[in-house]
């Protein structure tokens, strides 16, 4: 086995159920093409005997690299210098009396180096091109997923070629080209960049981080639900809430609640939700009537979730019937009313995509689909400074006077509820 | 003592050396009006018995709460629930092989909860708000202590009042409005906005956050330089450089870092240095001249140290005496061009006001204010997702191009470099 996979035994194709040793050169199945999603698969035996309770309990690195023995990465592989991973979980008693349920939990992604989850993903994909040999990485992506690429490449010496859709958000695309990425903003849609970010890595042999398509991603991602597991003592909550889009994070995240199961660190595995924009929910339509995925054009504010033809939608769908688990739409509005709310009861403010979560909640409960006794982990998986102009339709406006009290006593006496409490 | 004031023995002005017993209702010294700002004390005899290197090394909060004995705030406060400090340091080698020093470090303070190091000022203050008996809580800003405040008040229920000068950050604003603060956007200066939450903290009884003239709010920065002792394992830097606006942060870390002496934790003080922008540095003037402070009309892109009139130089100018420090001025050309530096050297992005302390290294080397031998830590005090129009000043732009590789192939023959690795 090469040993720059660490411990994989090698692929499965999630398409046609194909297996295939570990081979460095492999993106997708070979007989399924780029329908044919690969699964990575570990010696978990060996895995067992190194990611013991005491040995993690003990282990001071507070970053997802503790859990290298179950990535496919070798011991030795040279890492990004910035900690990534090990992000808070709060515990917001606010938000479950609200919604009258046992435990709410908040996982900030936003506390990762580029400020969000996707770092998670990109420091793998940097560590593994750079033990492939090679010196450039590419990716096509609305945001997160080049912005964090761009910030892990430039640690590893890395030259990063992006490529954007036209429609892009400006904080991201400033976050890109600050690392020194060479960003290719295509006159098309996410799929225009998608398909020459493929054929621009086969042209020039660059390594190909597009998490569609490479396998090792996936294992990056996975990292938060082994986090889940292991930060909320070993006893991991009923439902994890997460926000789709490709479906490579649900993947992933369930991928992660499953092995600490599995490795017997945990005693159960929770259900997981998946939560679509309802402007770009085709992996949620498959779902509701049981049919194959179908391609949509996408429309919605969340960015990070705006996927009309997503690549990882058979894992995703998996994964949400494996652990008992469904999928719900949120529509723009709801999407900014959460955003709002979550503010100001939690103090932590996420972008569109992050917060769909919190806007399904209401979806949820009243469907049945949680309940009083469940306790409930919701995925923020980004920052809302990714996303200004959004922000700035939720939060309403400031109130604009001359320089002087006088200004400010006639406001506060036009608009008594400015000096009550706070409504929430 | 009044106890909600924890360890607390008094507070001394600045100005005329005055002293006070702890009495919650102060702000600046009676005698010296506003300028008389005011230095808390502690009794150390009892800090001492509270903050060994053992109690500390056992420890498992990581958050500046574990440096209770040492803040103006009693054992059973409530406390906001988000963490806040201790953000991570790095040690950069690339950096120090740069500039030919021995060491240099990044405190990374943009992962703090709202994404500043202004967020250790605010939640010290919001806690004594509430132990105040207060519902409301202002400030005056050019936004990130007003956007940390606003972060923080929402997390104990307070309602904030924010006054900005008509000049202010889009992001920052955004962040300040969605934490539903009622936010004044003054037609006028920075000084404006400062005169009238003054006032109105007067008028309506609100607590008053203005760092410039509340002494407990420079209690909450200098956990920085508390931290930064303990990080480093007992072995403080040998220089600790700082940006400067009103001084308050600088005379805050400087003062965490001597307590930490005092307390027999460390065994030296590290000298202090004060970065201004070359467009607001009536420190650095006074400070190069031996004259007293001029206030002068600020000009710089450098938003979180555009201040023409500090309240706090004095005690900034006492802290890099008294340390052996020095102050140096940077142009916002060089800040745009440490902010694209550092982010391609280290992966850290920071905003302008951050990074000046990295702008300043080349001149501190070439004056010989630091040498070969110098351990040096940069306080990065916040993200670069604060300040999108500077980042992409810094940044260079995109590629746009038609949906084609072919549109690819054309750039890369006619921009060899593109295809070269980066240069930094």
């Amino acid at each position: 086995m090469p040993s720059d996979l660490g411990l994989v035994t090698g692929f499965q194709c999630v398409s046609c159920g194909r297996e295939y040793p570990p081979d460095g050169a492999l993106y997708t199945c070979p007989s399924c093409g780029l329908d044919g999603i690969l699964d990575t698969r570990y010696d978990y035996d060996a895995v067992r005997r190194l990611l013991t309770r005491d040995r993690l309990e003990a282990d001071s690195r507070h970053s997802h690299w503790r859990y290298l023995p179950l990535l496919p990465i070798s011991e030795r592989a040279r890492l990004p210098l910035l900690p990534v991973g090990w992000t808070p979980i709060h515990d917001m008693t606010p938000l479950a009396q609200q919604f009258g349920l046992r435990a709410v939990y908040l996982k900030d992604e936003g506390r990762n180096p580029t400020a969000s989850l996707k770092d998670r993903a990109s420091s793998v994909g940097v560590v593994k091109a750079v033990q492939r040999g090679s010196s450039e990485i590419t990716c096509a992506s609305t945001g997160n997923a080049a912005s964090s690429l761009a910030g892990q490449a430039v640690q590893m010496g890395l030259r990063a070629y992006i490529f954007l859709p036209a429609k892009v958000s400006e904080s991201k695309l400033a976050q890109i080209l600050i690392y020194g990425a060479t960003v290719f903003k295509v006159r098309g849609t996410y799929e225009d960049a998608f398909r020459i970010s493929m054929a621009a890595a086969e042209r020039w042999g660059w390594y190909n981080r597009n998490s569609g398509i490479n396998p090792i991603l996936v294992e990056g991602k996975k990292t938060a639900g082994l986090e889940i597991a292991e930060q909320l003592r070993w006893e991991p909550p009923d439902v994890v809430v997460v926000p789709v889009g490709d479906g490579c994070t649900l993947a992933g995240i369930y991928k992660g609640l499953r092995e600490m199961n599995l490795l017997g660190l945990t005693s159960r595995t929770p259900r997981v939700i998946g939560v679509q924009a309802a402007g770009a929910s085709p992996i949620e339509k498959a779902f509701r009537t049981g049919t194959t995925m179908r391609a949509e054009p996408s429309q919605t504010i969340a960015d990070g979730i705006a996927v009309g033809m997503p690549r990882n939608w058979r894992k995703a769908l998996n994964a949400v019937r494996e652990s008992g688990g469904t999928f719900v739409t949120v529509s723009d509005d709801e999407i900014l009313d959460a955003m709002r709310m979550l503010a100001r009861v939690t103090g932590i403010w996420g972008e569109p995509a992050a917060v769909a979560c919190v806007a399904a909640l209401a979806h949820l409960v009243e469907r049945g689909d949680i309940g009083r006794s469940d306790r409930v982990l919701l995925m923020i998986t980004g920052t809302g400074l990714k996303d200004i102009p959004s922000t700035l339709r939720a939060a309403g406006g400031a109130l604009e006077i001359d320089p002087s009290l006088e200004a400010v006593e006639r406001i506060m006496a036009r608009e008594p509820h400015l000096a009550a409490r706070r409504d929430k």
